[in-house]
């Protein structure tokens, strides 16, 4: 499988490590070899026939300069004269969603699959970004645009299909409850987000986070996803943790939720602070865990849960649905 | 898809509820449609060319004897005779296996799957079922066999494809730990047993369960299963809960817990009472809870939790199986 990698900031070197790492692995166990074809950042694009070597894009990425690996250079606008079969969208988050919406629909056009860890595209025109996928024939996974390395989609798609999904409610954004948390512990608003960036589980704009933004997005996935709506970016009442001056006392257990129910018919899908009772699993997610808790009809709940996210979280999702592809 | 229903315990009977009031949503949403070709509980094998109306054997099974739904009698030793698909085999477990064991072998050499909630065979003739599975090119899929219905083995196959898997805990036996917790709060083992037997959640013969079987059963299909070792039922060391006389407070956080762990390329499995750290994600299980930890190479552990698991939950993952075949 032979792959173009846009993006490499947190998510894409987190991906460059992983691949360096067990090549081996997912070609021994899965038969599956993961080539990267092109890679590209802001300033460079470049390209090998033969499969760039991870751990060298990955060394000059962090020494500064992808362009010192000597690959041959390319054009953007020749992205799609390169031989690959995947496209892999691992950059920062925009508030439109313009950039890859037109790129995905480039690329079902010129006959290649996306795989995703950006949520601007597809929460801002998921219908348009699906028809495309339908009528080409090709394909798009997003397990990395929400919840970041809890496997959600997958889990959904593969895990729980003889049930009728009711309810999902999810943290799903670790930098904005990170920064609840830790307001709830009485440190200030600056500082924890001084720390959530070094965790590297904020996004390059942090606002995007803090004002509910990214959180909302991943709500309007989440909920197109599972009950098949068409919502868009604007269409959900969100609210973010940022000019709060709460109490702390009121802060414990709450949560910045994505929550999306279907009753009678009707879909009602918020991001908003909820108080958790101290005994619902999701109460045990500290600033860094992500997970999500989904209610069924006639059977009882299921929740997953992750401690500890970052960006190799987030990373092993992506190469989980290269994998599934 | 026809399907041969063998066994209509607790699960069995849950199995014909669930398809009674799914059946148009499995039709709609996957274009999928169950028929039951065979239905076998002890005294009667039951067949229709057409599909049995789920409602109706559900029906006359709850009133004592399936006989009476007028379905044509079919003798045992014609079952691969009849026109159908999949086995699904939902009879009580067996020390030895054997029963299963041959029971699925001629389903492979008969050219039909198998999806089973039954831990027998599996737990005692690991390779010789999956080398018959592959060398007949048929399928066998166990999901319900391990933690009711927690998605395990959809989970391990389909989420989780990018990491390598280095350890699993899982609280997978909820009659045992039902036993536990009660006895943890001063009840006796007798009325626990009663009890945990009105909730559907033993075996027939639930010595298998507070003697620790089949928890142990479903250790060794576990570690088979991801880790690809050809473990039996006897070869793992285990532990149950009859005859203990602790101090209560000891209990507290305790569980009989299935651990499977590879280290430095040699696995270790168990069963055993073991005490959790209170912040445990699996502490928050009480008794009817299942779930499990997932620990993989360079990311953060995963946990799925279902708080109450009991026949009904056992069959929706019977039943995913069946839609994934």
């Amino acid at each position: 499988m032979k792959i173009a990698l846009i993006g490499l900031g947190q998510v894409g070197r987190s991906f460059l490590r992983i691949l360096a790492e067990n090549r081996a692995f997912y070609q021994e166990k899965l038969g599956t070899k993961l080539d990267i074809a092109v890679a590209a950042d802001f300033h460079h694009m470049l390209h090998s026939d033969d499969g760039m070597d991870p751990q060298r894009l990955l060394y000059y990425k962090e020494k500064g300069d992808i362009w010192g690996t000597g690959y041959a250079e390319v054009e953007r606008e020749a992205l799609f004269d390169m031989d690959f079969d995947v496209l892999v969208d691992l950059m920062p988050a925009t508030s439109d969603g313009i950039r890859a919406r037109d790129l995905y629909l480039e690329t079902f056009k010129r006959s290649r699959d996306v795989v995703t860890a950006c949520k601007s595209g597809l929460a801002n025109f998921w219908p348009e970004i699906m028809s495309s996928s339908v009528s080409s024939g090709r394909k798009i996974r997003y397990e990395a645009t929400v919840a970041g390395g809890v496997p959600f989609f997958s889990f959904m798609q593969k895990c729980l299909r003889s049930s009728a999904i009711t309810k999902i409610v999810g943290q799903v954004n670790s930098a904005a409850n990170y920064v609840l948390l830790s307001i709830a512990k009485g440190d200030t608003f600056d500082h924890s987000i001084e720390e959530a960036g070094k965790l590297g589980i904020l996004e390059a704009n942090y606002h995007f986070d803090t004002l509910g933004y990214d959180s909302a997005w991943k709500t309007v996935i989440t909920a197109n996803s599972v009950f098949g709506s068409s919502l868009r970016a604007g269409d959900i009442v969100f609210e973010g943790v940022e000019g709060m001056n709460p109490k702390t006392a009121d802060l414990e257990n709450t949560r910045l939720l994505a929550e999306i129910e279907l009753q009678n018919g009707e879909l009602a899908a918020s991001s908003k602070l909820k108080k958790l009772d101290p005994s619902d699993p999701l109460a045990s997610l500290k600033g860094k865990g992500l997970g999500f808790t989904v209610y069924m009809k006639g059977r009882a709940p299921l929740t997953v849960l992750e401690f500890n996210d970052g960006p190799t979280e987030t990373a092993t999702a992506v190469i989980n649905d290269l994998l599934l592809l």
